[in-house]
Order: C-alpha cells, then structure tokens, then sequence
C-alpha cells in the first residue's frame, strides 16, 4: 500500500496525506438517498463520486467497508424540525403505507445506480430499522447534559455544546452566523433557541410512523440517524464520511455535535464533500422546470433534452469534472462525452489488434505515472482521463504505423488502459445494451443480399448464407411477403 | 372482479372460494430468505409460487400489498433455540460485520430473483429492523400469560396455550405428538418444556447481533419477526401467508400461537404452502452433494449438470408442476422443460405472422376459458400450460392452412396469449440475453459471405454489403489477418 494518495479534508480545509486509522482497513460513510421520489442527477453525483473513491481505495488494496444509508424516516419537508415526512406525505399523497413508497423508491434507486454501474456498498442500513440505537444515544446525549426534552421532543442544545466545544467547525460558520440565518422563535416553538436541532419528535396523531420511546410515541430527527448508523458499522472514530456540498450545513454539522456530546471525540478523520450540479447554469428545481429524473436522461424524455444520454454518457460526463468543481449539464456538453467516451472506447478495440513490434517508439511510463498522480491527488479523475486520451493518440498512432510499441508495453498498456477505464473509473461497454436492435438490423441486411445474389442467379451464395444462418440457429423462409426469418 | 378463485387453505386442508377480507385490498405475507448463503432452488420454488399468486391476483384487479421480510437475524442452526446465529456464524467464519453478510446475500437474492423474473414484493421488511415491534410483542404476550422469563430469555408457553386454544391447529399435531418429538430437556435448559420455544434470546457475550430490551441484552426468537412484520404493514388480521410446506412447523404453528395470545384471535385467513422440492429423488443437502446453487443452474457449473439451464427454464420448470406437488429436479426434466418452452415463445412470435381469415375454424374460446378455470382452481399452473400448448397446435394448424381465424379471435387470441404467458406466468423472451453472442455470429456469417462473393468477383454485392453494414453502424475493414468488423 505504498501511495501517495491525499484528499482534500472539509474539516481542515486543505488536502492531507490519507492515512487510514485501522490500515488495511478503511471505513466509509456516505449518506444516501431519503426515498420519496425518482432518482434524479443529484443522487447521480455523490453516488458516482463515492463509486470512484470505493474504487480507487480497493483498487490500493485497501479493505473498505462502504456504509451508505437509506433515509426511511425522519426527513422533513424542507430539512426543517417541523413539517411533514417526505415519505409520509408522499404516501399520504398517493394513498400507500409508507413503506411501501420507501421500497418503490429504494428499488428504483438500485435500479438507476445499477446502470450507472455504482457499486453496491458494503451496509445499507435504513433509518427505521435503527430506531433502538438512535434512542440509546438521544440518552447518552441528555446525560451528557446537551439535551433537553419539551413535551415529548427532544432538542439538542446547540448553545450550551457552544460553550465548550466550537459548534461551525466544518462549515466555518459562528453559532452568530447560525443564529442571524435561522428564523426567529415565535410563540409555538419549543426550542430553547431557533439554532437547537431535534434529536426526536413526539408524532402528531395522524403520524403513522411512530416508535415508543421514554419521551413520547414519536420518530427521530433527520441528524441523528446518520451518527448512529455510521458508529454502529464503522466504529466511533471512522475514516471517511462522504456526502454532497449541500448537506455540509446543517446535517454534518450536527453529526459532529451529536457525536461529540455523545462519545467526547470527532467522529470522522475525513470530510470529503462532492459540489453540485447545475442545468444550463440554473439550480435543478421542480419549479423551473429543469428536473430531470435519470430515467428520463436515459430515455430522452424531457423536454429540455434534445436526445436520450446512456447511463456511461453520464457517468463518464461527471467524472470528466473534478468532483469538489461545480458541473452545469447541457445537451452540448453532455453530446461532448458521448463522443469522447466513444473515441476511448474505439481506442480500447483497437488495442486489443494492435500488434507488438521490436521496440517501443513512445514512452508509455510516464502517462500511466501522470494517471497515478491525478487519482492520488484527492481522486482528479478529469486529469486520469486527459491521460487516456494520450493513450488513445498512441494507440492510434501505433495502428496507423507511425509508432511502435514493445510487447512488453504492449502488454502493460493493455493492462493498465482496463484498470483505469473500468476498474477504477467505472465506464463499462454499452454495446450489450444496443445489440438487440442489431440482430433485427443485421437480419434485414442478410435478407436484402440474399435477395439481390438471388436475383444474379448466384445460389451458391444463396445456399452458403442459409447453411451461414442455420449454424447460428436461424431459419430463413420464403413466404408471399418475402424472406422471413426464425429462431429454429 | 368476477371470479370463482379457489385456494387450498392448509388450516382447514380445503379448497375455499377466495373472499378477501377488505376488498379490492388482498394483503399477502410470504416467508423470504434467511440471508447467509447463495439463493439455491429452495429459494427460487417459494418465490416463483407466490409471484404467481401476486400476478394472479393483480390480474383480477386485486390491489395487493405483498410483504416478503428478510431474515438478518434470530435464525440460529438447525432453526433451533440453541446455537450459533446463521449469520453470526457465516460472518465469523468470513470474518466480516454480519450486516455485511446480510447485505452481500441480499443483493444475491435480489439479483437471481430478478432474472427468475420474479417481482419485488411491495414491502420487504428486516428482523433487525422491528426489534421495538418484537419487544413489544414479547411483552403483549407475557402480560396475557403466555410467556415466561428465565435468565433473560423470554418463552413462549406452549403448555398453558394449549389448555385455552388447540395448539396444532395448522400442521394437524397434538401437543403430545409435539412432545415425543422434540428432545428431552437437560440439566442446562431454561425452558419448562420442551415444546416451548423461545421470544427473546439473552446474547452470549462474544454475539455481536443484539439489542437492549427489559429481560437482558439480546436478539428476538426468529418466529416472532413473521408475526410481527405482517401485522405492522398488513394489519392483525390480514388475507394470505405463504411459505413453503417445511416452515409449516414449527415456524408458520408458532406464529399463530404467538399472535392468538397477543390478539386473541388468528392471524390469518388463507395459508398457503408450496410443496418440496427434491434432486433425482433425493432431498437437496450440502452433504449430498446435490447442493446446487441458482447461479450453478444459470452457468451449468456444477458436476451434477449436464449443461446450463436458462433462468426462464428454471422457472416454467416450476410453474409445470402444481405448486403443492412435490418437485424433482433432474437433467432430462429441465431439458423436456427447456423445449417446451421454446416451443410456447416460438409459437408466440408465429402468431404475430398469422394472417386473419373470414371466419374462424376452429374455436379459441373453451381454451381461454379452461385457462382461467385452471387458475381459479387453486392457481393450477400446469394446466394453464397445458391450455397454452392446445393454442400452440391451433396456431401452427392456421399457419399451415389447415385452419383459419377471424380477425376478432386472432385479436383475441393474441391479447390472451400475452396475458396468459407474459403476466400470469411471468415467461419472458430469453432471446435479447443471447442476441450478444448473435452479433458476433451474425458478423462472422457476413464477413465469410463477402469474401465468398469477392472470391466470385461480384463486386456489386460485396460493396452492397459494406453500404447495408454502414446503414446499421457497422465498418468492416479488410487487414492482412482477413476482414475485421468495428462499429462506427
């Protein structure tokens, strides 16, 4: 494991050498989905971006174990302490147990990260199902005395966790900055100051997710989960925890409250913080009109599409960009990765024709060192890609005749061209995908030629495409209407 | 939702005409898998009878909410009161977090399920998940009298159940027979009797699974998290439970002893069970080494096979035997299974050829309606198919001249041969899995037909082939090693 690999920490704001706390192995926390909705390119990002860094840390042989959670509960509208539960109003909405749209929506994430080849994590624990072990820290919490229960909910008291530790430390914010940005209390509210969080929530009475607990029949706060979940699987003090820019403030900055309160520690050693998406420079919103679900880029059905993306246009298309740089997605930009995802993967056929010669015309060491280098450097797979496609100028050289390769470089291109490609970017062929269409296109053609070399009285080749077809177990009748084809 | 269903009701051991207890509402609880090995037959038997239950039933315009749970913990060896966690265990020998374990066998199941083409189940809940539920079912059950504490396991006790209500009831044993089969108590056992069986286990301390609860630190007993779960998402009383014939008992007695004496009354409407299955007569065990796992039968890789059995053959192999027949699995029977389902999907595409005449010959609709009647007689899937290949021969006789059909009962029949095959069954075409390995047949046949026409020098017909091939996206180019075929 000797590598040179440093990520840019949030906590510290500047990049550090990666030094696992337990090597070999690396414990990563990611938050996931709140599973109410279609998946859209905003779960895209963060799922890919923590795709590349499981990727690549396994890929230094690292043993990670990858816990990504499933928000089931607890995720109020607008991210707020009151509110309704997305997942509750959704199934209100459409008239279902909740759960029942939380598994709509988790089968449907899965499905979409699936064909945007994310792996799966190692853990993917849900919220609801760790409701024991949000309430035990809730305690551990109001023991610590930085806690306070009103009428059934409990809050965490952000001005006296203030007082010994700095709350704001990830996000660099002053607990005066909290206060002049949250809204003011008014009569109804049970917090002791508008910058407290909830820990737990007693539940209305038309609430239908609801657990026991010493403070009330209630559920707990979006924050929490997160904090429990991560210790659980990963330890109190963990090495990596992931998630999107947005979600910096407030919801990991409560984490570590929480877990600080709780365990007198961080919980993490690094934050590392994917930054967001736009469409044609405008934040992606319902009310815009610019959201578009992944299945809709994959099928092009959206009006602000001019064309269907493949899930690797997409993939490759946010991967082309540093994952901490912001990534506005056009039709032109997103047409762009389309075809330079092509051109490498062209260049990936034609290595494998490519033939050896005595010596080695180009240097290939030093693009595979560069590649090296800009993964090591906080995961800069925009530049591990400039470096590909210095591959694809060799490549193409070589085939054209103008360079040539050893067979040992040959060799260790080949090798190291899949590595970067598919095992650590991700990017898989999609030819699969369109080869059904092919058949049926393919088959006219053969009818087509068979047709005109029976117009030129050629049976021979008339009999030698049938015979052709039969191996492959295909029959071809002639019927009024034409030649017409069969799976025997 | 006319309909004269009829299904075999294990508790009465009668067919019973199906009237569910709030319709259009079906609620539907299935055993699913205990999660620490490879989906195997046994798996794929229970789930291919209730996706066709589920199917049927949403065909009848039914709104089912079908709850398939997964066991992630409490399952111990040998389905015992004793031992290792089944989890536990895989996860100490694999020296992985069991909810790793858990996770890693999850998506197994998941994705062999989807090839067998068996819908996702509306809600899939998790035993670790409903532990609050479990404890406060435990306690429901010990404030009626039906359960005791020791050392901090709780009991249930089936001895005093047994005076107020008949246990026994589902699998037809009296509490003596129960008695004579299960081994005596030693010294060390906690339980009054040995037919009691335990509600919450006290963990040892090296069990990593446990939770808190009032009797000690420790895990739920693995019958009670079926009880449980179909009661949270489909209410105390609710319409199906299914399962196959070896959960019968204790497992399926268990849960309506459990839910007798927290509810007083049953649980269940309808029970269902599908029946075993066995491997060239013997029953499936690792010891026999007959243990083949899905994925061996989708690969043909193991020794007990004389080649690769398609998921969809896997699955009308099954569907071909009623579901509460005994099933036996041997390489003749897949293969007999393997061409009669290529004979269904084939006639399948003929039919789409078939041209309408002026009126019918022969008559479709006594078909259709023993089709129906079949499935309404306790979903009677063997003769279902049976009626689909009477519609086979009537297809091929029209094709052939010997028959013909009017336009309205060709529509008709095409309308039910999808319903029938595609919905009911859930067959579907298996030819865009192999189409892959067309293409590159396909490209081989043109490639030797070319050559063969450039030998003959009919230029015409060979550039005829390059402009076809271009149309679809295809370059062939002509190296010293013979033509060689790329996409543009």
């Amino acid at each position: 494991m000797e590598h040179q690999l440093q990520v840019y920490n949030s906590l510290t704001r500047r990049k550090e050498i990666f030094e696992p706390i337990h090597p070999p192995q690396v414990g990563m926390y990611v938050c996931g989905p709140t599973v109410y909705g279609e998946p859209h390119l905003g779960h895209a990002r963060p799922a890919i971006t923590f795709d590349l860094v499981f990727r690549y840390l396994k890929h230094l042989s690292y043993k990670v174990r990858y816990v990504r959670n499933i928000t089931d509960v607890g995720h109020l509208e607008n991210d707020a302490d009151e509110g309704e539960d997305k997942i509750a109003k959704k199934a209100r909405l459409e008239q279902l147990e909740p759960m029942e749209v939380a598994q709509y929506y988790i089968n449907s994430y899965h499905l979409n990260m699936d064909r945007l080849n994310v792996l799966r994590p190692s853990i993917e624990p849900r919220a609801s199902g760790h409701i024991i072990e949000q309430i035990a820290m809730i305690r551990k919490i109001i023991e610590g005395g930085m806690a306070y229960e009103k009428n059934g909910s409990v809050y965490f008291d952000v001005v006296k966790f203030n007082e010994k530790h700095a709350y704001g430390r990830l996000s660099g914010r002053s607990i005066e900055d909290t206060f002049s940005n949250t809204r003011a209390l008014d009569g109804q509210d049970e917090k002791n100051n508008s910058v407290d969080f909830a820990l737990w929530k007693k539940a209305a009475p038309e609430h239908i997710m609801r657990w026991p607990s010493e403070y009330s029949d209630g559920f707990p706060g979006w924050h929490l989960e997160c904090s429990v979940m991560s210790a659980k699987y990963l330890g109190e003090y963990f090495d990596i925890h992931g998630g999107g820019m947005d979600l910096l403030f407030p919801h990991h900055e409560c984490e570590i409250a929480q877990s600080v309160a709780a365990n007198h520690h961080d919980p993490v050693k690094y934050w590392l913080h994917n930054n967001m998406i736009t469409i044609n420079g405008q934040k992606m919103g319902k009310s815009l009109g610019n959201f578009i679900t992944l299945n809709e880029f994959f099928t092009g059905s959206h009006q602000a599409l001019t064309q269907a993306y493949s899930p690797m246009t997409i993939r490759f298309f946010i991967l082309q960009a540093h994952y901490r740089s912001t990534l506005d997605f056009s039709n032109e930009a997103l047409q762009s990765a389309e075809k330079g995802l092509k051109r490498l993967m062209a260049a990936g056929e034609t290595l494998e024709l490519l033939k050896a010669s005595e010596k080695s015309s180009l240097e290939i060491e030093p693009v595979i060192q560069a590649g090296y280098e800009a993964m090591n450097d906080d995961f800069n797979s925009p530049v591990l890609i400039a470096n590909l496609f210095e591959f694809v100028r060799m490549i193409n050289s070589v085939k054209e005749g103008k360079e040539s390769i050893s067979e040992a470089d040959l060799n260790r291109l080949k090798t190291v061209f899949s590595v970067f490609m598919y095992d650590i970017l991700g990017l898989t062929s999609e030819l699969s995908a369109s080869r059904n269409d092919l058949v049926d296109g393919l088959m006219d053609s053969i009818i087509r030629i068979r047709k005109e070399v029976r117009i030129k009285k050629d049976f021979s080749t008339s009999d030698m495409i049938r015979d052709e077809l039969k191996k492959i177990g295909i029959s071809i009748k002639d019927t009024k209407e034409g030649a017409v084809w069969s799976f025997d």
